[in-house]
């Protein structure tokens, strides 16, 4: 009965790799789309969130039953509860890619990014996805220390948020209001993903060591 | 026994109740704060989401004591967490009320908003605060009829958005790419809190149905 069960939440971890390798494509795709103006492939990002969206429904499913069942004790309980928070952060993650991507479709045939802004919007996509398989690894591992590194990497985000501010209101910006408020969103989604990978990664370092992470 | 773990369950209630009403002055405030552009205020919601933050982990140890404590079945199991859950939509909609006012402070002595915006903006927030208001009822009284209804209140907030992005893109549009970047953020903030009270609602009729509402 006990192995049946310890399969079942190593299930439950590999299902969560899972979930954020297709948040990662996601992510990756609607850039992609994003930068090429690629409408076909913007469409794929948001009819893809459906899947993203079944594993969600998949996880919590069986996460409950292990709840209801199990009766878990303390270690386990807090791990099944964390996996539903983290659960609802990648579906956030998910919806925010698609955001990236109905941004695309919006502008096509146009590209909504200006060439000056494109290697901006370069950056911040690649430390998201960074972001993205740094969490894979954390939660595959349990691996606290990776888990700090991330929050340095957070921090590149947030520079990149802050410079793309600089440049949208600073008096060489010439392109106008659509583009600006294009790339005011887009900082914000990427920013967004970037948060939740931090937030995920907290959760698993809770897990392993019953403390909050309180960084510098 | 049995009836100091119902005190606990319903105490968990009120406070979810608090968090929201916390919420809600912080919305209320923060859109003051914006409107008036009055630093000051915009400093008091910055630093009054620690009440909100405090009220989370004050809720969180609690739900996991009574998970750990008490062996929940599965009624009292999924309300604890929902109730988690909740938690963290409230926390974050306390999060982007502080956003609202960080944008005011930003702009002071000026007024982030041009007076063409403010009908806008004040009704954004006035649905914002009507659907919070509607969640504490609804989490009062488990009610899945006044759930049903806010849908269609979150369906003005979109309404309002799309609106807002035809007069920031339209060609009437004077105010410059500031105004229009302030204006198409504070839209997704609003929009945002809209949507956390709407999934808060639903997470309500889960519990109270069983079943995943499917409005039309």
């Amino acid at each position: 009965m006990r192995d049946a069960y310890s399969d079942q939440l190593d299930s439950i971890r590999d299902d969560l790799i899972a979930m954020a390798r297709l948040v990662r494509e996601a992510v990756t795709s609607g850039t992609t789309a994003l930068l090429e103006g690629d409408a076909q492939r913007a469409e794929q990002v948001i009819s893809n969130d459906a899947d993203i969206d079944a594993l969600r429904e998949k996880l919590e499913e069986r996460s409950f039953e292990l709840l209801s069942l199990q009766n878990p004790v303390a270690g386990d309980l807090r791990m099944l509860v964390a996996s539903l928070r983290m659960v609802s952060e990648f579906e956030r993650m998910g919806d925010l890619a698609v955001h990236v991507a109905k941004i695309a479709r919006l502008r096509v045939p146009e590209i909504a990014v200006p060439p000056a802004v494109v290697p901006m919007i370069e950056r911040m996509a690649a430390v998201a996805e960074v972001m993205i398989a740094k969490v894979e690894h954390i939660i595959a591992e349990s691996d606290v220390a990776a888990a700090e590194e991330l929050e340095a990497v957070d921090q590149e985000m947030d520079k990149l948020r802050r410079n793309s501010f600089r440049e949208l209101l600073g008096s060489d910006w010439t392109y106008g209001v659509e583009p600006a408020v294009d790339i005011a969103l887009l900082g914000r989604y990427y920013e967004r993903i970037a948060d939740h990978a931090v937030s995920i990664a907290r959760r698993v370092v809770f897990l392993v060591t019953g403390e909050h992470p309180q960084y510098a």
